[in-house]
């Protein structure tokens, strides 16, 4: 038995709200199911009124009032609740059917369960689903991966749903991304590359504050600028905004000088820079920024720390420092070197990012398009910006490029900062202030362009101490050396 | 039944061939097992020859072969090899008998396993054996950890074996490191801050090298006058040999310049990183040591990526270059300033690991003892320094000490550092030669000293796109705002 709805949505928080409500704006009939029951009736009796909804009680009821193949989006906690459900939807769905999971899932459980879903005769297509609460009412990025055929049945739907960009504002940022987990893999790269521009802008607050001595009203005024150009994206004009938020429990005070410095984070991040280092690929931007904000947390520690540990002091490294100060000393000068240090430092995280997907996908053979990932983050999403068109650009001329910073628009637009990238990051070495997303994307790009690093000496530490063999740069094959009978007897 | 070996020990690659020599050579008599037997053989019929051994060629006659409780040591590859083996043990054991894992074993593996073996009846010890082939011979540094019970049964012979340091040489490199995993954990932490150690003097070399142009015997000289003083260490002091050595291949020519640079890697450095990522502390210099690896190993990308992307230019920054050409212009001044970078960010890595842990002993209720932890590591393995006995005076003196850069003794080893630590950095931006590692450090040191970062602006950002809630600087809670509705409307 089946019902009349286009579409079953489960899991009722506000990004589920949102999102079935998006899909019923765009002309479906949508079947809703929360565990919590009320939550059902809530939605029903409020924002759903009127609307061409259908309220359900029992998973079972949900099941039934969607027609087949049913399209049943799960938008829960990632996690053991997803599995249950699915354990649940089995048994009551027919063959064909499609369960999907828009949720925050680590990719490898989607591997799992698009084998186990499949085995069953139905459908899975995990699908990253990224724009926050307002993205998902009004038009998200949307990544689905995971049972090719499932695509069809969806696709018209999830285009429709998804945030559109181009001059016409009608290409979908929602496009099929690869079998299996591909799609959570994506999105989670997405997250990964939204926590290294997060990072980076708090650097360039952090300088321009403490350093530029820039109050809220001139940050306002340099991020609405930067907007304007090559850093224009949702990350920098929310930043704009929040400069201007007054404090909404009283007082003439910003309210972003309310909030305490310590950040929090789901762990998105956390499984990228985990799975970058599985895979081998310094993706030093999102680990960097991860651990920033675990230095955060340790607020307490810090404030400890704050009464013990001295800064630079006035009188040290003078010639630097001078030059440092005179940096500093013209205001519209260090607002736009501080600006080139953000956007090369942000052209390493992108690159960075795509040399994580390139390897996942080989290890996992899931023949991503990168144009195309760069594409579903055009808009709707967190980190939706101007400059994935040039991503994107960059993949559709050469879908084999290995590396972004090789495409003559990155190279040059890294030449045009780097001068102002290289004396930011130097001039806060010197005046103590901590710049770690900055100095690890200076370091990859000066460690990626060099033909030699000293890897050679580590080489002959391990063989060494450990006998673990070694290359050699003239010959092929490892070799092994006995070292204590080469070295010279010390004096 | 059972013979009259004190110790058995299976698996004989060089490691476990020259430990099964070294507890011999102590008074013990020693059963010795390998899957391959001819091993076996090799080994009674070669170095052991006239020693006392009895060498066995299945499992069953290995393990009757030592006396009860017995003492049955692994030394094979980390994984499944190793349940594999307990499978084997647990039947032909008695109770009270000791299974012993020495190998590079990821903790979570030995807590399990301990488990299993102590339902069994039988005890568990899950031991990190530091030192390589010589150390493995001559007495390594030994972190044992597991089953308590195990502890007075095997003491006497490990601290026989083990490294001694201290003005007599009897201070054994080997205590009771805590319960289950806590051993296993511990050695990982070892591996990861040489790890790290490794990565700074990688780039001390590149900026002696390319920056100060020194050559190879230069390069001895200076490193032989470093290991005279606050960094004398094991890896300084082989790095001085290596630069000795001739290239045993023939030819005139230094054998580090024939090595190429690509850098292996076994996976505790990984795992270090990976841990430290779950545990959201920000163990900076492991990880940046592991990417840097990973990027020495793209060599073939790095030789193209040297083909295009541009380094600074000798018109760039000209006042930054100018201090930084000073500083390298006085050769002796730019060498000591080289150490002081090293020695800063080394005390940084410990710093970090030492915080690592501490929040895995809370985490699992390991009550590690940190001063023996570094006693552990002052001889035998790897790290050996005498700068660990500084650590362990510092944890000596207190127990709970939060973060070893507070300690007075570090805390003015930085300040004497600092200065030319914020030089090297600055100067190596400046230049164009990455040093990740001293760049992570200094960033780590100055946000850690800084009562106010900037993850305000970030939980407001949080909080804008996702409604993920902030704490406030003046109440208690958390919040959430309408940011929307608190902006100024844009211009």
């Amino acid at each position: 038995m089946s019902g009349d709805c286009d579409f079953g949505l489960m899991g009722l928080a506000v990004m589920g709200e949102n999102l079935a409500l998006n899909v019923e704006s765009r002309g479906y009939k949508v079947a809703v199911y929360n565990r919590t029951t009320s939550k059902v009736d809530d939605l029903i009796e409020g924002r759903a009124k009127g609307k061409n909804f259908v309220g359900t009680h029992t998973v079972e009821e949900f099941v039934k009032s969607v027609k087949r193949p049913r399209k049943l989006m799960m938008l829960v906690k990632a996690g053991p609740a997803v599995d249950a459900i699915i354990d649940q939807l089995i048994p009551l769905c027919d063959p064909g059917d499609i369960i999907i999971d828009g949720g925050n899932t680590l990719y490898s459980d989607t591997e799992r369960r698009t084998k186990l879903v499949e085995e069953a005769g139905l459908l899975y297509v995990g699908c990253g689903v990224s724009g926050g609460e307002e993205g998902a009412l009004k038009g998200p990025s949307m990544m689905p991966g995971g049972s090719k055929e499932a695509w069809p049945h969806i696709k018209e739907m999830f285009q429709a749903v998804s945030a559109k960009v181009g001059p016409n504002n009608d290409i979908p940022c929602c496009e099929w991304v690869g079998p299996r987990g591909a799609g959570h893999y994506v999105k989670m790269v997405h997250n990964g590359i939204e926590y290294g521009d997060m990072q980076l802008i708090c650097e360039a607050y952090q300088l321009l504050r403490e350093v530029g001595g820039l109050n809220n009203e001139e940050l306002y005024d340099v991020f609405a600028e930067w907007n304007e150009g090559e850093l224009q994206s949702y990350l920098i004009e929310i930043t704009r905004d929040i400069f201007s938020a007054k404090d909404d429990q009283g007082g003439d005070a910003f309210l972003v000088d309310k909030i305490l410095d310590v950040a929090g984070a789901k762990g998105t991040g956390k499984w990228m820079s985990q799975l970058a280092l599985d895979l081998g690929v310094p993706s030093t931007l999102v680990t960097t920024a991860v651990f920033a904000r675990g230095l955060s947390a340790q607020k307490e520690a810090r404030v400890r720390a704050s009464k013990t540990l001295n800064g630079p002091s006035e009188s040290m490294n003078p010639e630097m420092r001078a030059a440092a100060m005179k940096l500093v000393g013209d205001r519209a000068d260090f607002v736009e070197s501080v600006r080139h240090a953000l956007y090369a430092s942000k052209i390493v995280s992108y690159a960075q990012g795509f040399v994580q997907l390139q390897a996942a996908s080989a290890e996992h053979d899931w023949g991503l398009d990168y144009g195309n990932a760069a594409l579903l983050w055009r808009g709707g999403c967190i980190i939706r910006a101007q400059f994935l068109d040039r991503i994107k650009d960059a993949f559709e001329a050469d879908s084999n490029l290995e590396n972004l910073l090789l495409h003559p628009f990155f190279k040059k637009a890294i030449e045009d900062a780097q001068a102002a990238w290289r004396t930011v990051v130097a001039s806060a070495a010197i005046l103590g202030i901590p710049v770690p997303a900055f100095s690890t994307a200076l370091n990859y790009y000066d460690g990626y362009r060099l033909e030699r690093l000293p890897a050679n000496l580590l080489q002959a530490q391990r063989d060494y101490f450990g006998a673990h063999t070694y290359q050699r740069v003239d010959k092929d094959g490892w070799f092994h050396s006995e070292w204590l009978d080469l070295r010279k007897q010390p004096k």
